[in-house]
């Protein structure tokens, strides 16, 4: 079989060489992927094959004994998997930023290569995409805002990028489905499976319009080290990421370091103060910068590249009663709720003259602020906080 | 009687002249406090007995034929009231910055006096001062939150200053009467009434401790003129305003702007997106540069003048997990939960060295996070989101 598109410019060795390299070394691995992006994949798997050595990487030598590039990537397309590597014209840009990012956490780089499961060009569907990540212990007040968020943003043409975890993952996930919009999930395990197992339906879904996504090798388990070489994936594949809900403590915040670190845009979904899930995202906001967001159209308007830009100002409707005078609005003041008053009366309460007052009531009268009850009048209705 | 404290550097003459200038001009009518200030009460009302018109005043002559100083004095003694003027030694300094504030709402200016009611001194009491603010139509939610940070700033030597209204107002007050501090609340009403009636008793606790403080004529009705010159007065007598909760077109706003005019701290607690009366706090935050508080903690720090300031991180514990090596973490992360793994599989899943899993094993042995069931390993708890 050939193993990559033919409009790539990668070589077949080169992308042979990616699929061992993907099966023998942890995602993210900075050290590592550092060096397969100077100088390829295939002097790197030669050095690694003669001994050199690497951190973190203590049973190199019999996991190289063991890979076959070509039963991987035909067990892949068993799978329905396709294996991309930079070059591919399916290769998003986006993740070519993480060379220059700092080493967060440990993990890094540009992925030696990604397997993708859906019938969409990965790139394609990222140009315009934004990432929803939060707490898998979400409350359902998260929940429900990851969804709105997540079909706020798939109905304006965006696609909605996470992590198909519980809580708030799987909520951004359904509604930028509900909207018809496609969504990428990015797992930490191998992209032949389902993590979690109950989200397999859901990851089914996905696939139908979007794309699944891992760096992970096939039938990789999701450790830890995995999930956080995700988490920056995740970054790196949207313009900007919204973090909806995120105890002090959440691999969310990881995320939200990555974003900040790539340059995106950072953005938080508050909550009450009193609520666990929301103090890392009330943390982000005081302290790194992220801004606040209450609704996709703000969301939106964060991520939207400059000239795209749309304001959607949320300003409470100009009244009659803002259009009043000073003097219409002493006289306003005085006129009382219930049991109407005389024109004498009020103008009297307002400090007012007998023939301003009367001016005065007569445009109320004609804005509907004020009623007139048998030559006395009252209000028509009361407004404001 | 003696108008007013023997240590004041104020005249009897320019004091009564306010006291009448309290009783026929309207509170916050910015052209004329602008002129009191400049040119001392005493000479403005020589110019308004002569005629002199000012806007926004229609029925001037007839309140100032009425107007009677001495009376007003005695009647606010009657109710334990006491009248103070710039060049008092309880005249608080923060009130001279309305001065220099652009006119929000068309309301501004350094009063021209203030009636208060209180046993304790009212620019001692706001030397470490501030505001919190709110909806009337409050959530449980936040008047509980008001009412934590009320009395948390009490409970650090600070006072808290509001508008004694329902909702987050009463909570805020609550809240630091039950620290033991002293609050001062901002009358929109005369000092002698009470407004809303139903604080009748909350105004009474207030005054035992604290102070009330209105720029109303005597009897006063609380107009809504009164209440966006009240405002600003709450603004000004703190080092800076927290907005607990606040719908779109909410007072509490006008107090924002006042507090931003000022150059105060302005500070906003976050809600439910989904909640109304927290929409207006989320767009103080986005688009007015608040600051984000979840805790009196964090509205201290905000206060605090520099030098005084205190640090309170939000930080997550460090766990024996923060501490191990990038090996030991793999390892950890192919130790199963349940049922317990030989050190062989488990150094198989992590991929990692049978010499090496065995040391990682024992230092995660020691670290409490796996234990050993007959020479096989498990989990010894969960932990992270």
């Amino acid at each position: 079989m050939t193993a990559g598109p033919a409009s790539s410019v990668v070589t077949e060795e080169e992308r042979l060489a990616r699929v061992t390299l993907n099966r023998v070394v942890e995602p993210g691995h900075p050290g590592l992927l550092h060096r397969v992006a100077t100088r390829g994949a295939v002097t790197v798997l030669r050095e690694l094959s003669a001994g050199a050595r690497i951190p973190e990487a203590a049973d190199l030598a019999q996991r190289l004994a063991e890979a076959d590039p070509t039963r991987d990537l035909e067990e892949g397309e068993r799978h329905g998997l396709r294996f991309i590597v930079p070059g591919d014209r399916e290769w998003p840009p986006g993740l070519d930023g993480l060379t220059s990012c700092p080493e967060l956490h440990r993990r890094g780089g540009v992925p030696i290569g990604l397997w993708l499961r859906g019938c969409v060009s990965l790139a394609a569907t990222v140009t315009r995409a934004g990432a929803v990540v939060g707490a898998r212990s979400a409350t359902s007040y998260g929940e429900n805002v990851a969804g709105q968020i997540g079909h706020g943003l798939a109905s304006a043409g965006w696609t909605v990028v996470s992590g198909a975890a519980y809580g708030i993952d799987q909520g951004a996930h359904r509604g930028a489905l509900a909207a018809g919009g496609p969504t990428v999930a990015v797992l930490a395990c191998g992209a032949d499976k389902a993590y979690p197992k109950a989200h397999e339906r859901l990851l089914d879904f996905i696939a139908e319009s979007g794309v699944i996504v891992s760096e992970a090798p096939l039938g990789g388990a999701p450790t830890r080290i995995r999930f956080l070489a995700r988490n920056r994936l995740i970054a790196a594949l949207a313009a900007g990421t919204v973090v909806v809900e995120a105890a002090v403590r959440s691999g969310a915040l990881n995320t939200a370091s990555w974003t900040a670190g790539l340059g995106r845009v950072l953005m938080g979904v508050p909550g009450p103060v009193t609520s666990e899930p929301s103090s890392g995202v009330h943390q982000l906001i005081r302290e790194r910068g992220a801004i606040l967001v209450t609704r996709p159209e703000e969301v939106l308007e964060a991520l939207a590249p400059v000239g795209e830009e749309t304001l959607f100002p949320l300003r409470a409707e100009t009244t009659a009663r803002d259009r009043l005078t000073d003097l219409e609005r002493q006289v306003l003041d005085a006129v009382p709720v219930h049991s109407a008053a005389g024109e004498e009366n009020i103008g009297r309460v307002a400090g007012v003259s007998p023939s301003t007052v009367g001016r005065a009531l007569k445009q109320l009268e004609r804005v509907e602020l004020i009623e007139r009850l048998g030559g006395r009048w009252r209000l028509r209705r009361q407004a404001d906080d």
